[in-house]
């Protein structure tokens, strides 16, 4: 172990750079003893007088990130600014650069310039490690660069986004609609002022872009990924589902399917005895299925202050340890060049919920669009319609396919809504059984 | 990545090494992209004769352990031989003197002898490396040697041996006894011809010793471990514990308690809505709980050829890449010296079935026992005796107590017995909540 102390500029000092902050100053003894010393010899955020609850005296304040990025008592630069461009790639750019090892939590730039930046850290002989940027403290990103190095990955999947799992969560607990339960969540701390990365599964995709460059050796076109949320999933959807066995759970599923990559963020029905149906609250859940290895599941806290400034912390101590190793598990100049695949021919099991017109003949008619598109029904509900309801209330009813190709129900359920045989409230869930 | 092939010498062609040969033979290109080309220089094993489904016929063999760890055309000695002592010990350490690196499955050589073992290769400066000697596949090593290398953990608590929950699960879904299930997981291969290891907790207790000795820097004395196995449980036990929410696992826990560590391995109830408790079949679970990332849990297969080869893989790989970091987290050199701690004082609270003598009055006296060793009782349930059990048969009688003294429940059923106010069947297993 080294004694000579390694020297930290940290840039963003919010939720987790002042946890980082806090660990690095308070348990130095500990790091000396897992790798080295630690010292913070720079920070650098927007707002100077904000209290972060740790004693900031002794250390030097630079304005501009990419100064103390370049600064010469700096060995490792952490980023925790944010965003996939701006300063926050800019200094990760000007710190690999001026031969800095560089740590981020930041999953965006990661999964949108990962590729690059890997290019050149390894062309700088500098480490780019970003534990934190997926799941927080779970240590996933470890886990598939690492321990599944002598594997080959089938499938990742995960729920990776604890404020979508924990407004899920909730509305299945008390059946109150979305819109309610973000409200709560936001004025508890749980979702952001601006929840649209959170919700939309942006933020997801971001994670799981990153899972499937470490899985399958080759970074995806983020901007391919096809991508949704959870705004239009409704407490009945979860309520029926609940009755099958699954729950509603914003997934994100990264799979290699030869050459391509089946990579998707959308909600999803998962088995409730699964460890993705049964994830409940804002930990995250990561599955791994891999030859020979079998099934893996990891869960935990994939957010919060302590446990991402740990995830932080262990790159920190890898770095002391002199591990700099290739930064998305094959050298950036090994990977292969994956093409994210067109899923529309694939075959599928799917929940349809239909907010069918109100007249006679519709739910006729909303047969036979569904069967004239190779939609074959397993199961059908129509729930009696509240006896409250006025007489131009929709009638709702809830299908469940048999497997079907995805295309063919997306065209399905666009012709139903077109011709004005359901409204344009249709919810279509794809069934993921994990087999 | 080097181009230079890392050169392996293979001792044991087991299921893991013959696993493990498949891998590297038959997956060449997939090594050299993650890390470093591999090459299996010198193999080593009891029967030369066996077929291993892999061509050898390139492959220099050795007769003796010993000689493949110091030939010269080995880089990384693999000790897949097993056994605390005897010739894998000698090889590890004949390895380590000659300048290899190491990589074992061996939980026992590393539970039992791991300090000196460590010691050796920090100062010859080479890699002693583990991940498959604690829960095959599942990559827990790594997570609280490099992943919480930041965190402070409180507690590892696990299901770390599959034959148990395997035989554990079998007898909750079947209700057969214990000896009929053994048998049967002894046919399936799920369990060796002499399970002792297995059943009666050795194994287990190897590789929680190994888990606390990362988790807080310190190897504890393996001798000082209590541990006991499941054969004492019967399907009354698990069916009345499945009644009260509760499953019987072979449960292993290690949490710091001060400068001393509470350690031990025992049948045990664990909630069924705990990943823990829900755990089903061989596979193990880990659950680690730390300051400041809350709780970490993960699972998967804990032994088999394909699981465990990877993990041996994937620690041949971290050598590639240069990764020859502290053995247990801390440098050998600063573990720190623990102790295993006497629970005897601790407050928990307990399950107790009891076969009492049949004779008027034997409920009361047992009441009066109880009481008199401070055992508080919570509930008590007395099924009726079935109808064709002859006079003579004993009556059960289960209690849930309080949170009662270790050593006074301990006593309590010591004098139910010698008093012959209950027979020598009693089962007293503790509740372990995990709050």
């Amino acid at each position: 172990m080294s004694t000579e102390p390694l020297r930290l500029g940290v840039a963003g000092l919010g939720v987790v750079g002042g946890g980082l902050l806090k660990l690095v100053l308070n348990r130095g003894g500990e790091f000396a003893r897992v790798g080295a010393p630690l010292a913070v010899t720079g920070v650098c955020a927007r707002n100077r007088s904000r209290d972060r609850g740790v004693d900031l005296s002794g250390i030097a304040w630079r304005d501009d990130p990419c100064a103390l990025a370049r600064s010469e008592d700096v060995d490792v630069f952490v980023e925790l600014i944010g965003g996939a461009d701006g300063s926050a790639r800019a200094a990760v750019e000007a710190a690999i650069a001026a031969g800095k090892h560089v740590v981020t939590a930041n999953k965006a730039l990661v999964a949108e310039h990962g590729r690059a930046l890997a290019e050149a850290a390894e062309k700088a002989g500098v480490a780019f490690r970003y534990e934190a940027a997926v799941a927080g403290g779970v240590p996933v990103v470890r886990a598939v660069r690492d321990a599944l190095a002598g594997a080959r990955v089938k499938r990742v999947a995960g729920v990776l986004n604890g404020t979508c799992n924990y407004i899920l969560t909730e509305m299945q607990a008390t059946g109150r609609p979305y819109e309610d339960v973000l409200a709560d969540a936001q004025r508890l701390g749980y979702a952001e002022a601006d929840p649209a990365f959170d919700v939309g599964g942006v933020d997801a995709a971001h994670k799981i872009a990153i899972l499937a460059a470490l899985a399958f050796h080759g970074v995806p076109d983020f901007a391919d990924i096809p991508v949704s949320g959870i705004e239009g999933v409704s407490p009945v959807d979860i309520a029926y589902a609940e009755e099958m066995g699954y729950r509603v759970k914003l997934l994100a599923v990264a799979e290699a399917e030869g050459e391509e990559l089946d990579i998707r963020v959308s909600a999803a029905l998962a088995p409730d005895d699964h460890p993705i149906g049964r994830s409940e609250g804002p930990d995250n859940v990561i599955v791994v299925d891999s030859d020979p290895v079998g099934q893996l599941s990891f869960q935990g806290p994939g957010a919060g202050e302590g446990a991402t400034a740990a995830a932080v912390a262990s790159d920190i101590v890898a770095i002391a340890r002199g591990e700099t190793g290739p930064v998305f598990a094959a050298a950036a100049s090994d990977l292969k060049s994956v093409r994210v695949r067109d899923v529309g021919g694939d075959l599928a099991r799917f929940y349809l919920r239909l907010a069918l017109r109100d007249a006679p003949g519709a739910m006729a008619e909303a047969a036979a669009t569904l069967a004239k598109h190779h939609v074959s029904i397993a199961a059908m509900q129509q729930p009696e319609t509240e006896e409250d309801a006025g007489p131009d209330e929709p009638a709702t009813v809830v299908f469940i396919t048999h497997r079907v190709r995805v295309r063919d129900i997306e065209a399905a359920v666009a012709a139903l809504e077109t011709d004005a045989i359901a409204l344009r409230a249709s919810s279509l869930i794809r069934i993921e059984d994990f087999d």
